[in-house]
Parts: C-alpha cells; structure tokens; sequence
C-alpha cells in the first residue's frame, strides 16, 4: 500500500500538516455568507491548491491506513481534487459519480436521489454498475458535509452495489448543519479534517478534536 | 520547480511511461460508439487510474518543464483529476472553469461561450477574475481534445484575464475532427499524448508521433 513515488515520511515539508493548516486557511481565505454558506473558492472547489490538498490527503490516509481501502469514491465535481490526491497514498483508484439532473432512468448503473439545500432542487446522482461492487473496501470523500445528503446517496450507491464502506472523509463539516453527528449516530466511521460548529462575518469557530 | 515529494526519477515504476502505455489503455478499455464518440470511463473520467494519470501528468511536465508554467486551468469535471495529477509536478495550482448552463452573466467572473457537439447546445463557462490573472503563465489542460471548442474557450478567458498561456495539452485528441489541427495552425503549443485519428467498433488508429 501507498503511492510508490511519494516519500513524505522523510520530507519535512510534508511533516508539518495537522488540522490546524485547514483551519487557518479556511479562516484567513473562506468567505460566510449569510448564516449556511461557506465559501472556500480560493483553495478548496474553484482554485485548487495542489499542495494543501495532498497535505490533506496523506492526513486522511493515515486515519484510514489500516481499512483496506482499494477504491475511493466521491461525487463531481468539487470532490474530484480531493480524492484523487488523496487515492496516490492509498495506491488506488478514485470513482465519482455523476450528476444527472432529475432523471432517475437506470441503464446500467447505480442511482441515489441527493437533496440539495443549496439550491432548493434534488438531484440524481449515478455510478456505473462496473466501476464498483462486491468485494470493493471503500472510501467515501467529499470536500463539504453539510445536511449530509451527498454523503447518503454515495452510502446508498454502495450498499446496491453490495460494496463495503469503510469509512467517510470530508474536509470541512458545518457541525451545525447536523449531517455529521446524524452519520455518526448511524455507526459511521466519519472523519472530519475541519468542523466548523459555527459561523458569521466576524468569526468561524472550529470544533476542537484530538 | 516540481512536486517536493517526487521521486520519480529515480523510481524505475516511474521510469516506464511512453506514449503507448495510454494508447494500450485506450485500445483495451476505449469503447467506439458510432463513429464520433470514444467511451473511457474506465480509466479517465468515471472511473481513474490513478498510477496511470499521474504518468501522464509526469509526461505533460517534461513537455513542458521549461515554460514557467504557474498555474494549470482546465474545466470541470473530467478535466479536473488530470490536472491535478499534473499540478504537483509543476508544483502550481489548478483552476477549474465551472460550466454554467447558457447563464451568460458576469459576476466577478470571466466567462466564454462553449459549444458542445456531443449535446448540440452551448454551455458558459467560468472562472472568477480573482483566479487568473496578467502574470500567469497558463498551461490549459483537458482530457479530450475534439473539435477544440472547450479549449477555445479558455484561451479566450486567458486572454481576457491578460493571463499568458504557454501550452495546451490533452490526453486524447480525436484527431478526425479536427480542433487539434486547427489550433496548431493557429500557432497554439499543443501536446496531445494520444491522438486517434479514426476508429470503428473494430479498430483505433493512432497517429504517429515521434
């Protein structure tokens, strides 16, 4: 297991990550609007920066070192950059499903219906019957977990496809949207990198974690 | 310049990425559909390799490793886990263009028309005037090149944003359609790491390069 090219363990400039480097971009960069969206554009889903999220991505690998991932999935298209830096350390492949409007017609894939609160609307998203299935370790990672529908319809994929999920990774969990504490309370093994338990103009406030 | 944990130089696994490790996958995996589209969902946009894309990521770097290249700009979804894979050798940051259905306004953004002959209509696409800018030295990637429309489309927010751009490079051009030539007549560095140039249910033809 992990990336046969990378040799962070040794690199100091890959040593330095904890979740506190999330945190103080998310502060210094993310913009609140309103009381419910966060806005992190500027390094997370619009502007990429590649090496924050491969710091970010070896984090979550050695949460899941020991789960056997050998697949990872998440959801286009925000999800995509996340999860594929995070895929090199665990040697293997990243699935995102697509998102297909309201239609729901199943020819040879899996199907999951995903409420946006965002934007008020449902959507369908779908995975290939081939690209996931029994025998499959999986990994499920997306870069927000709000009222955790995203992550639901991923969990739903999987189970049709009679995959075993291990786990679930977000970068940033708006605790007060209730989706993680819900996925928690179901027996999920759910690991936040930031959780912002509340937030306004003036402030982010992050919930501690050990 | 470079990924600071990349050892691929030195990594035989690394050493052995030629131009016909993509085109074996495509002949393998590729699924011709009438005589315009080629299906790679198994390895480069539903399902990704991800050894394989960061190989071609190491390739596109050597092509253009002397170019200054300081950011890398493609469009979501497909395009998004390339670039990636290929930011960290630039050791830049990407940024994607959202697609915006025919939505033409201007908030902030640069946007393009985009026409889509797979789908028949026009999408705009955009990225935010924060994002790119005079100084940067763009290298525009995309996981096909068909008929050159989505490329066209960000070179014209490139230009917009008075942003230069070295290069442009795709994983699979499809030759027959031409937008691959016509951007190279129009004097545009293009590096295409496979390019078909005509294929049927029973056969894809590569062109040669050298």
């Amino acid at each position: 297991m992990g990336f046969p090219g990378y040799v962070g363990r040794s690199n100091p400039a890959f040593c330095l990550y904890d979740m506190e480097l999330l945190e103080r971009n998310i502060t210094q960069y993310g913009q609140v609007i309103g009381t419910q969206v966060l806005k992190v554009d500027g390094f997370l889903n619009h502007k990429l920066d590649i090496r924050l999220l491969t710091q970010m991505g070896k984090d979550v690998y050695e949460h899941f070192a020991n789960c056997d991932v050998n697949k990872i999935v998440t959801i286009e298209a925000s999800g995509i950059g996340y999860a594929v830096l995070t895929a090199q350390f665990f040697d293997c492949p990243v699935v995102y499903a697509k998102k297909r409007g309201a239609s729901n017609q199943s020819d040879g894939v899996y199907t999951a219906k995903v409420h946006s609160f965002t934007h008020g609307d449902d959507n369908v998203v779908a995975i290939d019957r081939r690209y996931v299935g029994k025998g499959d370790r999986v990994l499920i990672l997306d870069d927000f977990l709000a009222h955790g529908e995203a992550v639901r319809g991923l969990l739903s994929i999987c189970e049709q496809a009679g995959a075993t999920v291990v786990g679930v990774a977000c970068a940033i969990e708006k605790g007060f949207q209730g989706g993680g504490d819900s996925l928690r309370r179901d027996g999920v093994n759910l690991y936040s990198q930031a959780i912002v338990d509340r937030m306004d103009e003036h402030e982010i406030v992050f919930r501690p974690q050990n």
